[in-house]
């Protein structure tokens, strides 16, 4: 009904992750309406990305390897935090408060899906432990792929490096009545003793 | 944090209506993992609707003006029904029902938004108007715009030609007492004599 190409248009857009026909109709409807030059900027960052790579030092995103974290002397080579994704490594370098280098898998162990160890960054991983490094920090998604994961890697790295993960426990300003129970048995098993 | 080439999709792409930041990221994210032949397609048919165009007659997004129903000898062109926008004549086409031609305005008469009737195809469907057309059906929205335009349209026409506006009502399947009070009272002053 839709000319051939704004159908096409909408059956592209419908590609995209949460993005159902309805809500694809409405962002052709959108992006028809939109200037020429809006139009073209969204082409041209579409273009753009052909040329974003993973650096070859972290796996992390970046337009020239090595990436900036990787490429800073100020920073600290000895300290890795191994995550995920990209994403993972953005939400943690948002807070300021780490000053050593990254690593990321790429994902996790998922042998439903198929994603098994070798799919992932972890020889890399390996490969960049030596007798400087001070510590590995295992900053995975506290999921049952991601503890697998971790634990995974743990035992690869076997005593050649300090491995820590991140602490689980109840989220600040979260209610402990309101936690659910895997994540109040963590909070429980892992708590801290006062001074 | 991300490249820059990758922030700028992100923003491009929270242009888009419905999609907040997160939501760009996400679908930034899933195009970077798209294959060369899929992201081709995407910037293709973003290219593409370039050469749409609106039905000179109608108003109707079209490859070729006049539109295919335009330009339809079988249909009954002094039947014309008015819409706001080409996803409503889509609704009404898909039916199945319909014969006659459209006429689409581009929107309704919203004096707060600043939309005028001068800013919609009002003009084109007086012009339209001749001394065969049997009827013109205003299948607006229900909504104070739609039904302000569907009478200033009315008025306009002043008997050059018969008007009638689509049914409103209690939808099929809908019911009763879940059915909000202005419809319920138009549901009422609309009521059918059985015979």
């Amino acid at each position: 009904m839709y000319p051939a190409k704004f159908e096409n248009l909408i059956a592209e857009l419908h590609k995209l992750p949460g993005i159902g026909v309805k809500s694809a109709e409405r962002m052709a409807f959108s992006i028809l309406n939109w200037t020429e030059e809006d139009k073209n900027a969204l082409i041209t960052a579409l273009k753009d990305i052909r040329s974003l790579e993973y650096c070859s030092e972290c796996g992390n995103l970046t337009e020239t390897s090595p990436c900036s974290i990787c490429g800073n002397e100020q920073r600290n080579h000895n300290l890795i935090c191994v995550v995920e994704t990209p994403k993972d490594l953005f939400a943690i370098e948002q807070l300021g408060e780490f000053n050593g280098v990254y690593h990321v898998l790429g994902g996790t162990i998922n042998v439903k899906k198929g994603i098994m160890p070798d799919d992932l960054n972890i020889t890399q991983l390996l490969n960049r432990i030596s007798d400087d490094t001070e510590e590995i920090i295992l900053a995975l998604d506290p999921t049952p792929e991601g503890e697998l994961t971790s634990e995974y890697i743990s035992r690869l790295i076997n005593g050649k490096a300090s491995v820590s993960r991140l602490a689980y426990g109840i989220p600040l300003g979260g209610k402990l009545d309101y936690t659910d129970q895997r994540t109040l048995t963590r909070a429980l098993e892992g708590r801290t003793r006062l001074k």
